[in-house]
């Protein structure tokens, strides 16, 4: 069986730690580098940790290109209530020795592309910002994409705001070029992604595991699943792991439940700027189906396949 | 126990007409009034619906004024494929003798409001440009208005496109203004509404009841219901009575589960405009909360509710 | 001749004053009433100005009707730096003993409407509420509405924006029903009316007529001369008297020059908003012309027109 | 004196002719390189315009990047109605042997400002595409820019819609982002530009040069000039040479008049998406002054070092 090529752009983030962890694990994939973007931290903070993760699990190898620094057209918003000020939980991996590329995520990723004998897959579970850089600067490419797994949006609910999710709050226009793209893609937004949480109890068996990557998810997941406790966003049975269903879609996807809709995403309003409307009927759609968009998961099955990968980790 | 003093604000409109029904049945109702708009059909065909309603149940007397024909700011939509060419699913009923009355909605409404002797309650279940004029054209009656039960919107979920509904749709900018009007409102959408249906077998227990107000709901329930059924809006187990929704929770609150938000319309964007954004939050929210969002019902006790209710008619 | 029946629609103002003074000044004009609406000023001081300078002009018997104290969709904006803290450059003219019709401005307009014998024009000068609310409250007295000029908007300038000018500014939702009305429109925008210029000299020479009305205006021109001369809205030769010029027009249309337009009001845009975009050409247009836009006059016989009718009154 | 080094985006286009015309004549500048944009023609047509008149004005080394084949968020719009079919106003130049760099526009961009000695200018006379994904893509290079001269926008007027200028309304978005920046603009919109025009005279003094480049002037401005003349855009005294006039600005300023402004790009509103509106006031506005904005220029001494200018090449 042939591998899938891969390219990860994160914004890592907890969550997007984990998502890493589960790509390295699994020999499906073939990772071809991991670009980095602003979201859950700053660009600086992101690199750092996802150069960090990768050191700390046994990979330096695997290329890292710094990309966009800041959204399309509005400032950065971050979250550091949620993957704290250092955008890992506040958990300090040993400081990296490993460096990213010099040439940035557009560049890298141009490359990595054009490189590879067979359509390549990315995995985008931060703001859109570099893979809209990358489609509308070398719309070539885009025959050569075979499909992009997004963690974002959501048809029915948002984060940010009543109605939009944090990744396509934060930059609003890179996500509606995506989605206009005409690139496959796969949404992974919070309808899924909320039911894909970890318990106190999940979180133990991390730790059970014994070795560093999943004393790393254990330590990592401490504070993050604090603010899923607070009840800012109401009472939540554990803490999402949003990043990893994506990657994981991606080689189980009988685990997931997903239907075809157009989405666009809106641009306008207070509470609407970044909403992902999903359009699911067959008439009346503005525009031909353009996501395959996922609603719901085997929760025990995610927690259990993301336990595996961290088991089969150094 | 004091009556309510009600005025109804009415697109009929089949579940208008099982909303009316309801409010003639119910003695804790004292209807001061029924006013007219366009939306389910035509401003003629839901004034003449409205006053064949109330001839053929019984209250000729009720008096009926006909208000706007269009909305602010667009062309008005209907939805002859859901309430049919003559908005009662293609039901005749007997041609009514009674006459709306000579001055128009707004000037009714403020008459009715001024001359009672204690606050009004509104229920208004179509699109809601009758009560965004008299809003802006008296400003003082505000505190005249105990609450308005709407039925429109939705905190989770759309009909007229994925994130929002038909009667927010059909006039965005009066449900801006109603929702911002600083008047307490009760908000019976979707989430709720969609909820709230009859299944073939409800509809023929409304026939069995044997007098004319369960025939006629089961009567224009059946265009209705094979909308319902056609799966345009998906897989659906019956035909949602929405505009009974709000009537009945004005009197059996007991029945239902809300929780306060601040809701507001958004204007902008293709799906977005006309989207009920509700913000549950206690921080970051825009401004506090002015809605009390109805999410859930006890759905067999709301059908029985409806079938007594004919069951003491004519 | 016959005369014109007109409708007056004020934020008093001081310019305001100016242009109720010359329709009272000129027989070609039977003023049916004066409705006011919030703008320059406060409701309740526009009402008041109104009657104080009716009053004080000798014409205690025109009827003032009172209408709407905010826009539409948005809190109200006034300007104070521009009107003064009263509303007429501080000047305080003696408390008018009149007072408002006990009706409100859409009942009272309404009323003078349908009493005419003949379809009535109005000038329209302050924020367009009110009338947009008796446009869309009463749809059916359009067919009686012979004209409505307008001192608003602006082809190629705005004052309160970059590109969209006070009034429009204050109500934009209200501007924009009202340029989608269908009515006849004569619009007298920025363009016009900033060249609609008094300069020192001229504001001494109403000082010279000797009478209550030329004083009257050389008082209440003092502050707002002052305001044109401050600098704020760049070298400016004279202040400008907006609100007579959609009044003179409508009898001596030979001292204009115009062309006509598609005028569409954006809401949408930090700056925009407000902006009443006309459209000249005849091609590409998006629906028909609607709008006769003035765009230049003959000051001197503008400003001499407005001496002589002072002097004509006490 | 040192030299400018100038990168000229263009999308050619009969006034980008001119302008590079223009560039090649003057020894002030220092031509890195030349990109390419869709707008009045697509991008295929104004990449070998570029490179057609470079070869046919005997400059075939100076290196032609292609850019963007399409603005940022929507179709593109083109102008064959002004700048013909094949976009030089349907004159057929003979067929270019020389090719476009490897490279895309923006890897080109990038490398002419990283080997440059000093801060580089450059003269953007399209859509702002290429720009906006230079400065997005590579935002360390700002400081290694010394000025974005624009042709683009227009405080006062438009022409693709009444309130917004050609170039600006193919791509708001990109504009948006440019005018944003922070990099210093020079912007020469629709108010000078459209001051900048060449008559009957003007055009056959071109002629009248006897050379290649005069020629080529005068044979490609007869379809735009008959374009100008056809009152399409309402009566007109000859035809605007736009491109030309931030060219010739940046080494003539005493020929040009302008002041500071805050510019911000409306993206919103039929009419005023693109709309460039200019806050020339001190108090009151958005955010600091971004741009100076040429408002007038000494037409005939323009329209004589265009001439001058031709006269100097072969």
């Amino acid at each position: 069986m042939s591998t899938i090529p891969l390219i990860l752009d994160v914004d890592t983030g907890v969550d997007d730690a984990v998502a890493i962890l589960y790509a390295l694990a699994n020999p499906q994939f073939e990772i071809l580098g991991i670009s980095t973007v602003a979201g859950n931290q700053t660009l600086d903070k992101t690199t750092h940790n996802t150069l960090a993760v990768l050191e700390y699990l046994g990979r330096p190898e695997i290329p890292v290109a710094a990309g966009a620094a800041a959204p399309w057209m509005q400032p950065l918003h971050t979250a550091p209530q949620v993957h704290g000020e250092n955008g890992l939980g506040n958990v300090e991996l040993p400081a990296p020795t490993i460096r990213p590329q010099p040439e940035d995520a557009v560049g890298c990723m141009r490359r990595w592309i054009e490189s590879c004998d067979r359509p390549v897959t990315i995995a985008a579970v931060g703001p859109l910002t570099n893979i809209a850089l990358l489609l509308k600067s070398c719309p070539n490419l885009k025959s050569r994409i075979e499909r992009i797994a997004i963690m974002g949006g959501g048809a029915f609910r948002g984060n940010a705001s009543p109605v939009s999710e944090f990744n396509i709050y934060v930059d609003p226009e890179a996500a509606r070029m995506v989605f206009a793209s005409g690139v496959p893609l796969l949404m992974c937004g919070l309808d899924v992604t909320m039911k894909a949480y970890a318990t106190k109890e999940d979180i133990d068996a991390f730790a059970a595991i014994g070795n560093r990557a999943g004393q790393m998810c254990a330590d990592i997941f401490r504070f993050y699943y604090d603010f899923h406790m607070s009840g800012v966003r109401g009472k939540l049975p554990g803490c999402a792991i949003h990043d990893a269903v994506p990657v994981m879609a991606l080689i189980h996807p009988e685990l997931f439940h997903g239907e075809d809709a157009y989405v666009e995403v809106d641009l306008d309003g207070v509470y609407t700027r970044g909403c992902t409307a999903a359009d699911f009927r067959d008439r009346g759609r503005l525009a031909d189906k353009n996501t395959h968009v996922i609603l719901d998961l085997d929760r025990e099955t995610f927690i259990r396949q993301l336990q595996d990968a961290a088991a089969r980790l150094c």
